[in-house]
């Protein structure tokens, strides 16, 4: 369910990425034959064999707990075995839901039944719906609410202040909330948390409609019926099975009833299209909406109350349903326990040619062409796992219960996870993940050509990234000269699987996909007529991502020293740090009364302790890196031993075992997706959640276990580095 | 034709106000009797009066150069004169144009007149349109164009810089443009700079529309038929008659013929309204515009060319005119030469009700409250100049004419000159000019009350520029603490009278307004009824304009030391230096390749010698407070001579008499309006071009002129201060 709409842009203003042998982590005895297979692996890829895998997972829809979902992890396990890999099912039993009867209607200023059905387009076959549930949200309540409406804008904590600063409230009325920003399940926990009867949440055209492009079946944005499914769960709270908070779904594990969960909505709610959300704020009274409110529909948007009255009928099948995650291993030679792991969710809310399928697609061709690798004679020192994940789109639920239940070996074998998700929606690259897998994603992609473009896909991201801090990154004018560029992974927030093993098991994780022009994420349009006409005709970056994709993990899988690089993880997180510095003077500034000069800080927020640990880190980092690279050149069994064992167990480091204040599911104190975004990520989220409350003893009892953390990291890295 | 819309938002960083004795240029002797004065000034301004004032000048529609403004000319004599002025009316003879067949008419893809008229309304008596020119620009040139249309967004340089990297031109092609940004004259010189045969330009809904606000009749805002009129000289390169190119003219001056103007287009060109913007916008094919040009219909837009075809037929009658300046004088009893002038237009390109007579209405009632102060017993010892100037909405010809027969006069013996034209179009008291007017501007505002929101009209002012200091101003986050505000007039950049003043004189100048939300600017609906209804229903803020706007004349007329304070001049100009700095180094990251860290920048832009200028001005502005201060208390009457004589020079002493390299007849080193903005100022104008041609000779060259127009002011305030 990632939405690359609204992927957060943060980056680096420090030094290169530190240049390593190539391939990082290979010593000279073992290069060649590890380019042999690599070769087999890339040549192994096609776009054909690509599509058609995608062409049979998106026959028809696969909403997790259906039996086409079913079908579907069979089909993906037949392929797994017929590859030659060993293969199996995990089945979890979860909560769930399927809508059973929902409706809308406008009551007044007259009524009329709204729809929750998309148009069927007669040369799109798959637009015609056969299958398919009628819009809902997943996890969303079951209910009937009636009352006027009020529009809250994207629904943001500063939304709902603006609209208390107007002396306007929800309470006892309908929110109308249009999609962006913060995940949508945080938008309907704002709307209930203000006294909210219900939610309807709706794409406004201007964000990725015909306000971002051509719309479908004439391009590739949404037109005037779509619209976008989806999860309500508390995302940022904690993902997984709401059932079994913390622990995994296994047979027989204890369970929580619906009235028990914290991270649902009571409420109910409903995703509508632009076509019928304009039918209702056509007929909003009250003041006319603040600056940015206003969206792409053509008349002046208000707040409301007014005119409009809707009715929202809400009934939901819910209860325990089976998921299937498919889990294919191929063993490692040297150090079987140790893990690399490839992660793609199948459920989809519709078809799913792009969400999740096309990562799926990748994957299955990554699974193909390692076979091949393997057939060849490649033998990886360390195991390799394909997880074909499940309900994913309800909340992470299939990657999280697995990863619940293996917690223990995860977190001190596994070395790397790479996510896939809606692997392509265009041409252009987009990495992000924990700055120690910067320098193989630089590597790797470096290796990929560009199908279309010419040059590299890393060249690409490289030349993006790069105009990207050209015009974001602050200037000091002070400076004897400007900042110079480095390309970074972006940190992780939510939205894929990518989660639980980064935030609750601290193992260092990697995303990616090709972006373009996407309007149709969760409707109905998200199918493989959309993907063969817009996204990726010649399916050329499914091959593309699928050995971006393999070539990671082959080289994590293989490599005598693991490619996890230390030196630039202190100047990333010194950049996310500085911004969050900025940001708390920009606050103070604003909070402060009007007319005073020396206004004073809202928050008393002392960062000294942690720029000094940031300090320690990166001269541990950079120490760690450089023994990696003596070791390669030594061969000394022993210390590529220690050398391995303690970059492997940096990351985990880094998590704190009472968690973030109020998530405690959430144990990094580095990285985490923000408390009020859900898909963006919030670096130091505790520091960020006491600058949000503004609390300055919370701020000071954070920072201690945030440097308690760095230490703890740059600890491995001293000993990585033989001190 | 001063347009709030596009007001730049320039902030300062470094200390406050100073403080100065209050009021600021007032011996302990003079206080009481100038408080006495000020007093029957302010208690004589009444809104009823003010309205009375904009109903007479909004009865018909008064183009220049049409009997209905000559009619209103006498009418401002009259109630001059009336008050007990002397008043006279100035007439010029200047080229001017009037419509005389305009049309415009879809071909393809299919045939369809479009309007160049508005609707009207029954409510509204006003927007029958009676008396009114069809839709037309001003110096807009005759002629026929017909062809297929290319949307070129604002159409400012980067947008046809983005064009031609799209492979697409406008030569042999209708551009269409949309209004914002750029002054429109400068829309026009771009198109016809690449090529294009005609020109149209529209107002976008997302920009002044409903997507700004409710629109009118139901709202201030700009509704589907209304037309956005105006010039399109080429203001940024020279205002005034532009057939007496930086001469007067005068009974028997010498002039040019069109075909030697080089302010003016050659191509046709014709404002046009959203609602038939739209018939042709939805015609177009070619890409879909870049991120950015959207606008507000509900459609996505594209580049062009398709199936649009257009025809636009533009004959317009054009010849010398006569338009008519009226000019009331109060002589000073103790420096008569010594001139403080007030001055707003009275021309409009409908019934002008905001622009400019909303301005027009508050300089009555500054008059003849003036003239109660006076029969109180008030005497200024300096003279005040009341203008109303005529054919301004043409390209400020009134005032540039009158200013450049009065040059010598002017630049030596104007005190200041302070600007009125839209004055009210909502609550909210926007202030820019010269530096050195903020102390008496700020005290002055302090003491005016906000007659809705409480509080002095200043200390919202302050509030506000607090508010987007804390917005926009970069932090440094090595810095010991952050910078504190300090309130700033903003830069002037061009669109109203006081540009003669300022840039070609040297004079200090100040302008102001109370704005709201008003999207009806040159339109048939800027009349009474909208003035009535959304813009100052009760008049309140015209008497609040009145009040600040005479309040300013008086102190500066009768201050023992003219309140003219440099102490805080230079802090401004560093900023936006730095501005100016961090652009650079913003450009030379961005022009560099892709992927090269070292990125050299594209211009050598050497600051230091402006930068220590800068101080050495600090310094000298500092000590000339003081001495100011000083001589206050001491009364010695030559040191306040030769104090006076210092401070009122210091403007002038900025100017280069070369004037700015592409536009000679603009001859402030230090401010002027953008080349290619038009409305919007750029500080330092000469160096701000020489980073916009990249030129590094030219911005060596152009630093040695700006360093020695901040020394020459520098030794004027050392004269001031007794050095």
């Amino acid at each position: 369910m990632r939405y690359a709409f609204i992927t957060a842009l943060l980056l680096s203003s420090a030094v290169l990425v530190a240049q390593s042998p190539t391939p990082a982590g290979f010593a000279p005895s073992s290069v060649e034959s590890q380019a042999k297979a690599e070769k087999v692996f890339l040549d192994s890829v096609t776009p054909a064999s690509a599509r058609k895998w995608l062409a049979a997972l998106t026959e028809e829809p696969h909403v997790a707990g259906t039996p086409a979902e079913k079908k579907l992890a069979d089909y993906v396990l037949a392929r797994f075995k017929e590859f030659g890999l060993a293969a199996e099912i995990v089945r979890y039993d979860v909560f769930l839901n399927h809508p059973k009867d929902v409706s809308l209607k406008l009551l007044a200023p007259y009524e009329e039944e709204l729809s929750l059905r998309e148009e069927p387009y007669v040369i799109d076959k798959d637009s015609t719906q056969e299958g398919m549930f009628p819009a809902f949200h997943g996890y969303g309540a079951s209910g009937r609410a009636e009352g006027q409406v009020v529009y809250v804008n994207y629904g943001s904590p500063a939304d709902f202040a603006a609209l208390s600063d107007m002396g306007i409230s929800v309470e006892g009325k309908i929110a109308l909330v249009r999609y962006g920003g913060a995940f949508r399940g945080l938008k309907a926990k704002e709307a209930q948390d203000h006294g909210a009867r219900g939610v309807l949440i709706y794409s406004d055209p201007r964000d990725d409609g015909y306000g971002a492009g051509e719309v479908y079946p004439d391009g590739p944005m949404r037109p005037e019926s779509a619209i976008q499914r989806g999860s309500v769960l508390f995302l940022s709270h904690m993902p997984g099975d709401p059932s079994t908070p913390g622990w995994p779904s296994t047979a027989g594990a204890k369970r929580i009833a619906r009235a028990q969960m914290t991270n649902v909505p009571k409420i109910p709610s409903l995703p509508i299209s632009y076509g019928e959300a304009e039918k209702i704020l056509r007929r909003l009274g009250g003041p006319v909406v603040p600056r940015g409110w206003q969206g792409g529909l053509p008349f002046t948007y208000h707040i409301g109350p007014g005119a409009a009255r809707v009715a929202m009928e809400v009934q939901m099948d819910e209860g325990l349903k089976p998921i299937y995650n498919v889990i294919a291993t191929i063993p490692g030679s040297v150090e079987p326990e140790k893990k690399v792991i490839l992660g793609n969710h199948r459920d989809a809310w519709t078809h799913g040619a792009v969400d999740p399928n096309s990562g799926s697609a990748a994957q299955l061709e990554v699974a193909r062409a390692l076979a091949a690798a393997l057939e060849s004679g490649w033998k990886p020192k360390r195991t390799i796992i394909l997880a074909s994940w499940d309900a994913e789109e309800y909340g992470l639920v299939g990657s999280t219960e697995w990863a619940e239940e293996h917690a223990a070996d995860l977190q001190k074998n596994a070395v790397a996870y790479l996510n896939g998700d809606a692997v392509v929606t265009g041409p252009e690259l987009e990495m992000s993940g924990s700055a120690s897998l910067l320098a193989l994603a630089v590597e790797a992609a470096r290796e990929v050509t560009d199908p279309k473009r010419g040059g590299s896909v890393g060249a690409g991201w490289e030349s993006r990234q790069r105009a990207a801090w050209a015009t974001a990154t602050p200037i000091d004018i002070n400076a004897k000269e400007d900042a110079a560029f480095s390309a970074r992974l972006g940190p992780l927030g939510s939205g894929s699987d990518y989660t639980v093993f980064l935030d609750h098991l601290g193992v260092p994780s990697w995303d990616f996909g090709f972006n373009g022009g996407y309007g149709v994420y969760h409707s109905v349009y998200d199918n493989f007529r959309w993907m063969e006409k817009y996204g990726d005709p010649e399916f050329l970056y499914h091959a593309a991502g699928a050995r971006l994709w393999g070539l990671m993990a082959m080289r994590l899988a293989s490599a005598d020293i693991v490619p996890l690089r230390y030196s630039t993880y202190a100047r990333d997180l010194q950049v996310d740090l500085d911004n969050m510095r900025r940001d708390v003077i920009r606050r103070a500034r604003t909070q402060a009364a009007p007319g005073e000069a020396d206004a004073k800080p809202a928050l008393n927020a002392d960062f000294a302790p942690v720029l000094t640990a940031l300090d320690e880190l990166r001269a541990a980092g950079e120490a760690a890196d450089r023994a990696a690279d003596a070791a390669i050149k030594s061969s000394d069994a022993a210390t590529v031993k220690r050398i391995n064992e303690a970059l492997t167990s940096v990351e985990a480091a880094f998590l704190d075992a009472k968690g973030l204040p109020n998530r405690p599911w959430f144990r990094h104190m580095l990285i985490g997706p923000g408390l009020t975004t859900g898909y963006a990520p919030w670096p130091f989220p505790a520091l960020q959640e006491a600058v949000e409350a503004k609390d300055s003893a919370m701020f000071t009892r954070e920072v201690a276990r945030v440097v308690a953390a760095l230490k703890a990291g740059t600890e491995r890295l001293h000993t990585a580095a033989g001190r």
